[in-house]
């Protein structure tokens, strides 16, 4: 947490890239090394640091290729080289106690992530392990921005169970190591969530490729002190453009959303916020 | 499916082991060889295998300690050992659709499991890929076993999440291939939930070392026919004994459990059933 309110600061960024190295989807140019989505993804990490305050792979991108490796040393390079931006790993598991806490160990010790998504359908116990590791975050899931995720989340619809969700969080939150996702593409439930939470930050996925509206989320999400948001874009970052300058086209794509965030920040922020 | 019905009807058990290797908890000639986990795991399966309708292996005990070579070779060796018994692989996984896809890879190609257990806090979406793979097995959360799951899963009271996944799960089974988990610990709903699904599959943990009622499970769970559950026991079975015969007191202990459930079905099944 330390590390992130100090990037918000120190760089004026609240942006997070998302690292999901598809295949098919990379510059020919990528796949032709030995370790292809290594590669890719230490080339995008170079390419964008400056822009970010965090980055974000996803595991299911790794563990379907097997790539656990190249997970772990995606991590730890970005570590060596941009050691002032946490890498938050987006695997979203939620498991019994005993489970939890080797879900934990995997996160942590195995890949030595800053900060872990995980689900709330278990409840606080398969949450706690995690808080064995108090200088990590722990990001639970509360109202992701897919379109089927109001099926359960928003309901019942009185009190929906995001709500209690967001709730039991802040509650939990003891260590201030807690955070929540809140899709970009429910603007208005996000700052439901924000009303709960005081200034606890939220990962905000959903804006770019999936449409999120960037100015409903900063109206809705910003704390007051006009920070509180990490928003998250893969796809548009990532895939920029196929050609061989595919670094230069994702660093522009991710200056070109920051200092969008940044000026909507300035323009929405309360008045004697810090920004 | 297939699979698991065929070994209800001709090996007479609804008894699935887990496969939840612990360093801690394994008898020390286990650990004397260069793959312990995958040598206790083989000889588990090789001691129990008779007793069982399925093999339930959870992933967080391999990824923790980067050992997915041994669950892809655990599970490649029960299909050629034990070619009738199906093999699950315990991951409650829960993801957006593009990402849900490559958690399907991972569990079916990847690991080469029949099943896989999925998380549904991001709702159909996050299932539906696995609908890609017609002839295997998709287990969704429903009502957890573990202490703290009322929390989210019996909220609200009047018509708890737990029976909406439950509603959901019966309507999305287009293909038949759908289970639901149930805990032992909570006979209630389970029964709650066995009345909304017909004859649907439920993966039942919680007996054993975490005290779900055996009897109270089957009165509850069994279907129509007298079958319809798979009832997992994992340290009970794994760790029945520390020395050197720990296969024959796994095998012991997988053997007096499947009797004790066959009696209990016998005499709770309905008259007629095909028990």
């Amino acid at each position: 947490m330390d590390l992130l309110r100090a990037r918000w600061r120190d760089s004026d960024t609240a942006l997070c890239v998302g690292l999901d190295p598809d295949l098919e989807r990379m510059p020919d140019i990528a796949l032709r090394g030995p370790r292809p989505v290594l590669e890719f993804c230490c080339n995008i990490v170079d390419a964008t640091a400056d822009a970010v305050c965090a980055f974000k792979p996803q595991v299911a991108y790794f563990a379907a290729l097997g790539l656990e490796a190249d997970l772990a040393e995606l991590i730890a390079y970005v570590h060596a080289r941009h050691p002032r931006v946490p890498v938050i790993l987006d695997a979203k598991r939620g498991d019994i106690g005993a489970t939890a806490r080797l879900y934990a160990r995997e996160a942590f010790v195995r890949f030595g992530a800053d900060a872990v998504t995980v689900s709330p359908y278990l409840g606080l116990e398969s949450i706690e392990p995690y808080f064995d590791y108090p200088e990590r975050g722990v990001i639970v899931l509360c109202r992701t921005s897919n379109p089927d995720s109001a099926w359960l989340q928003n309901y019942p619809e009185d009190d929906p169970v995001y709500l209690r969700v967001a709730r039991g969080v802040a509650k939990w939150n003891t260590h201030g190591n807690l955070m929540l996702v809140a899709g970009a593409t429910y603007a208005k439930d996000l700052g439901r969530i924000r009303s709960l939470v005081g200034d606890m930050p939220l990962l905000v996925p959903g804006v770019g490729a999936q449409g999120g509206d960037l100015e409903a989320v900063l109206r809705a999400g910003l704390d007051g002190n006009g920070q509180g948001l990490v928003i998250n874009a893969s796809r548009a970052v990532l895939y920029a453009d196929r050609s061989a300058d595919y670094g230069m086209a994702s660093d522009a794509a991710a200056r070109a959303l920051r200092d969008e965030i940044r000026r909507l920040q300035v323009e929405i922020a309360p008045h004697g916020a810090v920004v």
